[in-house]
């Protein structure tokens, strides 16, 4: 069976229904999911039709956005966690993805200590529900609004105060591609990579949010990081997670195939 | 003497001339100068004309862009980098910055590797001339097409190979400040440090290229990476270099005076 899942982003303008029918089309057998792709309805009718059509949900995403210096915000944001490790029940998935949050205030070291905070204190409850958190290291351009854990090793330093089956950590080549300490680590940390998502960094990048690419329009080299993957022992699926208005703006057939081909020429046999 | 240097980049519209006299009203005793300040127009002129003015230079930026496939773009740059230290001569600076520019291909490992070799070329030339050369780490979002150095450690990596008084390393707050690993080093290797430059990271960031603030706009604390540089035993300059549209639209004269009052609020009482 494949491992490549395709993640709800890459599609963005398609709704469950229309993701669930394309990835049937496309011949894709796996699907990562946002959360606002069921905003507003019952997730345990999108768990259930996403079953009914034989996809398996590799990953939901996100929980996270934890530092802030305002208690009342911080309680709401920890009942939204919560919340998402539920919704991940109801999704037949066991991976929750965490974009850690940006700066509060301007206390970068507090920060990050609100975020191994934080980790801690939803780690119990994800565990006993079946759910592994995976905290995802954002590109450094993202530190001060979206996402404080910056590098692998970051990443690494808060999940490892705890088991490795209820902390792990997402590798995604969009934001960690710069990084050789990163690379050079991933064959040691194999039990620790909960998730592994692709999409290329273009040059000159469109724009900061919306910028990434399909695999092979930009400079990454998914040879070397998928090897170094496969080299860890990660046994898990690829998701293709693209944020560009461009691809966006493309019928997502067109997408879905795209992202299918690229996988299986760029990604996949380097997988070992 | 202070140590605040204004680097031209920070008042971009201001010809040479204006930057002197505008130093002079400004009581601003250095300065830092990129290249395009008197392109087409005799360095030596241009090094009379800035010591006649009592004024002190810094820095030269910049040398470096030095990753390419086409031996005869090599060769060509490698001679811009030889012209480049006789300038600092000529303007009477013993430091030169390295942006040391981004990918060739899509071979990450080999373009550093470009960058030692050329470090090393360069190097015995500079340090015959009397020129220190700075290799500047730039934020990671820069790594495909201006800096595949994105941090400390990296540019350590190369500048350790040399002599410390032959290739150092430049530190500036806008490139490493989401980096807690440059930042916990910063104290050991306060001898490889060649210059040390600030600006502010705004959020949201209003553009990649020209997106950086004048301290205290942004996010940075100033007071813990200037400690930092402190405890390292950096004595040099500290230099204010700002890309930013709205300062450069901004008349120069407001600009360094409001430079010189950030300085000496946010940087100098922490520099010891």
């Amino acid at each position: 069976m494949s491992r490549l899942s395709l993640n709800s982003k890459t599609t963005n303008a398609w709704s469950l229904s229309e993701l669930i029918l394309g990835c049937r089309t496309a011949g894709i057998e796996q699907v990562g999911l946002w959360r606002d792709l069921y905003d507003g309805a019952d997730v345990g009718h999108a768990g259930r039709a996403v079953a009914d059509a034989g996809l398996t949900v590799t990953s939901l995403c996100r929980g996270g956005f934890f530092p802030t210096d305002d208690r009342d915000v911080r309680r709401a944001r920890a009942a939204d966690n919560l919340a998402a490790v539920d919704e991940c029940v109801a999704l037949g998935t066991t991976v929750l993805v965490l974009v850690c949050g940006g700066l509060a205030g301007r206390d970068l070291a507090g920060s990050r200590q609100q975020v191994a905070d934080a980790v801690g204190a939803l780690a119990t409850y994800a565990d006993v529900r079946g759910v592994r958190l995976a905290i995802e290291p954002l590109h450094p351009m993202y530190c001060a609004d979206r996402s404080v854990v910056s590098t692998l090793d970051q990443a690494l330093a808060i999940a490892n105060d705890h088991p490795v089956d209820t902390v792990g950590v997402c590798v995604d080549t969009f934001h960690l591609w710069w990084d050789d300490a990163a690379l050079a680590r991933l064959p040691e940390i194999g039990r620790r990579i909960a998730a592994y998502q692709v999409s290329d960094w273009l040059d000159p990048l469109p724009d900061v949010l919306l910028g990434r690419g399909m695999m092979g329009d930009g400079v990454i080299e998914f040879d070397v990081w998928t090897r170094a993957i496969a080299d860890s022992g990660y046994p898990g699926p690829v998701e293709v997670e693209i944020f560009n208005q461009a691809v966006w703006d493309t019928p997502g057939d067109k997408v879905a195939a795209l992202a299918k081909e690229r996988y299986e020429r760029l990604v996949e046999p380097f997988l070992g």
